[in-house]
């Protein structure tokens, strides 16, 4: 039985939309029939990124009635995954603590993305829910163009100094309980922030405890800078097959980095915009 | 003076684009002065996938010059990188004992993308270098339909039994000398193989050694199948925002995984095969 299900659920596209189809009914159902608990335990077995294309697809009133009935359960990564214009919808529906919650659960990549093109009434409301120092970090981060590596980038980073032993970085990661999840590489770095190079996680667990991080250290490695363009950053890491790259601020210091999904996700954007231009479709057609 | 250099070689594109130019032209004197050892110093000091541009920018004879110049000093990565047309080119130009060696440095997944193309004389030449395992595991995956995850995956995997402890596999891993290389997941399977659960490298690294793999692993996680169409796949990937994915052949059992660098090339391939076919160039307009 179990390997059939593993399979069954294996199937990347169809199955998929019958899910959704399915879904989208016992959302519907359980709305008409005032029944809360029934549309809340059916976003509950659904991963975020389905839950949202399922809030997609609801008319405007069922929207509403969903994101009622959800309220402080609605998944913080569902919001980061609902395209442009039914998340700045939903973001208004949202109760502002419940919205101030969601905020502070998510990477600050995702928080950027999800408040970039709220009205500045609505941004002030999200930014004044986060603590002094987050809120300092995603304004910083709003400061940036739209579309360039400081608005794609995540803060949240994991550093060393070189002088660290692999056994040292070890144990560090393992005492600390607000690492980054996932990340891929650990960014050595000198003292004032300049990135000296990079571990990929699968050497850092190859390597002996003794050995220092500057001679496990991979010293050649690509970086970007905070007003690079999301597309050009994009190539870059199809070209040669980046997992992680340090963003650099103007002064050369650690900025932050972008992750490999970050990149396939605006490399997605951005052929999706080319795509719809070359069918005459787009801002620019 | 290394900040300017290290800021310099971060613009993603422009810079390419005149190194590029000026290693063509290196190329070419080099080759023109008939000095093989110039022409390998220009190689030397590129990237892979650099290299492979600057071959593809060579005319036909100076193509012919250069990749004899070469001669053992191919990096075999290179040649993985290279474009359809001029890879089959270049294999043809290589001594059989180069093409040989090459493709016993590189994974399962980048000979297959190098050799699939190539005629089934040519195909049998390079097949029959390697010995015996890889020479079957190669053949299997030829055998699976082209623009599929049989031909996308590898089938270097980090495995591990359940009951393993993380200092175990931490050890494990120490101690291995040919780990894929890099890899983000280890893989938890049955004595039949079949997959169990998924550890993020990130997640072993901050759980503490006495654990086992079953009380750290991930149990539910997205597997394909050899036969699912790469571009499923690469839209699985970036919904799901996976790192890498199991693949399974069709009893279930694990045949190899595929990690987000190759899901990110089969996405940029495909949408650029969109383009073309929306711009009215492509095969099927």
């Amino acid at each position: 039985m179990r390997d059939d299900e593993t399979l069954e659920a294996d199937r990347p596209r169809d199955a998929d939309e019958a899910d959704h189809h399915a879904a989208v009914e016992a959302v519907v159902a359980a709305l008409d029939a005032g029944d809360a608990d029934a549309a809340r335990a059916v976003a509950a077995d659904l991963h975020e990124a389905d839950l949202a294309d399922v809030i997609e697809q609801l008319t405007r009133g069922q929207r509403v009635a969903f994101v009622r009935a959800l309220g402080p359960a609605m998944p913080p990564e569902a919001l980061a995954e609902l395209e442009e214009s039914t998340r700045d919808e939903v973001l208004r529906l949202l109760d502002p603590a419940v919205l101030a919650e969601a905020v502070r659960e998510l990477d600050s990549d995702d928080v950027v993305y999800l408040i970039e093109d709220l009205e500045d009434e609505d941004q002030k409301r999200v930014l004044e829910a986060l603590d002094a120092e987050d809120r300092f970090v995603i304004s910083q981060a709003l400061g940036y163009p739209e579309y360039s590596a400081g608005r794609l980038m995540q803060r949240e980073v994991v550093t060393a100094p070189p002088w660290w032993t692999v056994g040292q970085m070890i144990d560090f990661m393992r005492a600390s309980d607000d690492l980054p999840e996932p990340f891929y590489d650990v960014i050595v770095v000198d003292p004032a922030m300049k990135p000296l190079g990079m571990i990929p996680l699968s050497r850092l667990l190859g390597a002996r405890r003794p050995m220092t991080l500057e001679g496990v250290m991979e010293t050649e490695f690509r970086t970007v800078r905070v007003a690079d363009e999301q597309e050009d950053v994009a190539r870059l890491f199809n070209k040669y097959h980046l997992v992680t790259a340090p963003v650099l601020d103007e002064t050369g210091r650690l900025a932050g980095v972008i992750t490999i999904d970050d990149a396939m996700a605006a490399l997605d954007e951005e052929t999706e915009e080319d795509m719809l231009r070359l069918a005459g479709v787009g801002d620019e057609a």
